[in-house]
């Protein structure tokens, strides 16, 4: 079993991507906590290969982007400045389109593949600085996400009440760490009841587990249970909010996030509880749902738990939609690094006079 | 494996229940179809015990309450006739309070316990009098229930266009096969997407498994996704209808069904998707959902699939609510073997020139 129950104030999904000996390890996500797995990767190909896997997920890939952008630099040693570019750009490459809705790997690789450039301006640019350049890059976005998130958590704090009972779905990782965090730097506790979230089961394996480690109090659901818990009357209610990641958010406020949000919002409207959804900031480049790349992926898994066929053998046909789509009508408030906004403004996270503000 | 794929027009659950050699032979629903094993009652009391453990479930209760009447009246001989009426009281005691919300069990004790208090009138009745009036009960009432199954699905198809794609939940039993046979009579045909329905995941090994025996198209989805199923533009739309059974409605519209139904109840509305529920009756005695008492299972098996856990072992607390109530706003029509009602208008069910009605 392996297991490990973290301590204090640091659960074991906070630290899931390191960097150690010039390789990736990534702890493995499809299988932990019931094993503690580290996957290893050795350049940025098997990081992305780690990603599409779902070796890790949520704020995972966004580490590990970062991590296997690292590792590339340090292997560059001996390459001519132009061929030691070249190579960040395919690695760059190949981990910004390992999957394609959650856009965080594609940011991790903009923002080292810049300062990699800015460096190369430099008259005489050496390799060894654009390596310095691209490492200081990684580590330093890691940690800017880190604190976006704890931004993104304040505000989100704001919304909710002390004792507040909250429904979750899936893994907000680094958001919902940081919103631990920040409700008990402002003396809030809350309450949380979890979906499991089939097929992968994030929920009841990395959300209630990461929850439990830092001694929060969480109800485990089922994926159907969502609106009886919602409805009024209900045995664990009332809820006081559903509060989801997103892993984009267009600018006309639809949420992408982990199928299944759809129907949680809904029955969240019908039922007047409000529904929060988390992101560091807006899509500048998605208009609307449209514009946003929805993955598949493979059928399979629906039919299997945990590895084991589930379904009957006689079914061949599964439906697997990775993500679904919130229309802003069912969002009440999208918490961002810089407020928070009705979902018809979140365009103006963009505004220039906006930071901080609150719709 | 031993896997059944049945043939022809009659799937292995249309026959999972087999007095066979004053004996009750129950297909246990938990394992099938990955195995096809049958678990024996030898008297009421063990046919009650099979029921809680959730060895049938959906009609299933209804057709093991009548085989454990009929084993029981088998088992009188020897008894007067006073002790051998004593004796079927207590046996549909244990039957009808086996489990609390479905009704079905309860009818099948009232009808067997009525017959036997008739034949019990006749001047010097006997025990083998007593005996016979309760088999025959016991066999009719089983045909009743199958017949009026498929009287309430022939009014359903005629709510449904030929080719629609329908989106059902949890498992129809009885109303489901008759719905096909229902369908294929008036040469109509549709494409199904069936919910896994965690816990028990009688979508996937039952609903889905069925649906395949009878060499209908199903696409098997996660409960999480039947919001992103229902909405506009999805890749397995359009749904034309939501299509469930429902264990208990009440007189005001309510209907009382697998945890799960609300929630698609509320997305189908949502997106003007129509949502029909199926059942023989309403409840004349419950007025409304608040009559009908709910059940809770074990919440252990939210963190268990199939006997094996799979969230994660910090996780102490679940909760399982068998059933939920969709409120009649979010019904379209109920379909019952008297035709078909708008919700607020189903207590019509009762009104005496009301047989045959359509709302």
């Amino acid at each position: 079993m392996g297991m490990s129950t973290g301590f204090g104030n640091t659960p074991a999904l906070d630290d899931s991507v390191r960097v150690e000996g010039g390789v990736v390890r990534i702890l493995d996500r499809r299988v932990f906590p019931e094993a503690v797995d580290w996957v290893t990767a050795h350049d940025a190909e098997e990081v992305a290969a780690a990603i599409a896997a779902m070796v890790t997920q949520s704020s995972g890939p966004l580490y590990a982007a970062y991590a296997g952008l690292e590792i590339t630099a340090g292997q560059l040693t001996g390459l001519a400045p132009d061929a030691a570019r070249e190579r960040m750009r395919v690695a760059g490459h190949a981990l910004e389109t390992a999957r394609p809705t959650n856009n965080h790997p594609r940011e991790a690789v903009q923002r080292v593949l810049a300062a990699v450039d800015e460096a190369a301006q430099a008259p005489g640019a050496t390799t060894a600085q654009l390596v310095e350049a691209a490492v200081d890059a990684a580590r330093s976005g890691a940690r800017l996400y880190r604190e976006r998130s704890h931004r993104l958590a304040t505000a989100a704090v704001e919304l909710l009440p002390d004792g507040a009972r909250l429904l979750t779905h899936c893994w907000m990782d680094s958001y919902l760490i940081e919103l631990v965090r920040a409700a008990r730097e402002v003396g809030k506790r809350f309450d949380w009841v979890a979906t499991e979230t089939r097929p992968y089961l994030q929920g009841a394996r990395l959300t209630a587990h990461t929850l439990a480690e830092f001694g929060e109090h969480v109800t485990l659901i089922t994926d159907s249970m969502g609106a009886a818990a919602l409805a009024p009357g209900s045995a664990i209610g009332p809820i006081d909010a559903l509060v989801t990641a997103a892993d984009r958010v267009a600018l006309d406020g639809s949420v992408v996030n982990k199928v299944g949000t759809l129907g949680l919002a809904i029955a969240a409207s019908a039922f007047d509880v409000p529904f929060y959804a988390l992101v560091q900031s807006p899509d500048p480049e998605a208009p609307t749902a449209a514009d946003i790349v929805m993955e598949q992926r493979d059928p399979a898994e629906v039919l299997h738990t945990l590895g084991r066929r589930t379904a009957s053998a006689l079914v061949t046909d599964a439906w697997y939609p990775a993500f679904d789509v919130t229309p802003p009508r069912f969002v009440t408030r999208i918490a961002t690094d810089r407020g928070v906004f009705v979902p018809e403004r979140v365009s103006d996270y963009f505004a220039p006079a906006v930071a901080g503000a609150s719709a």
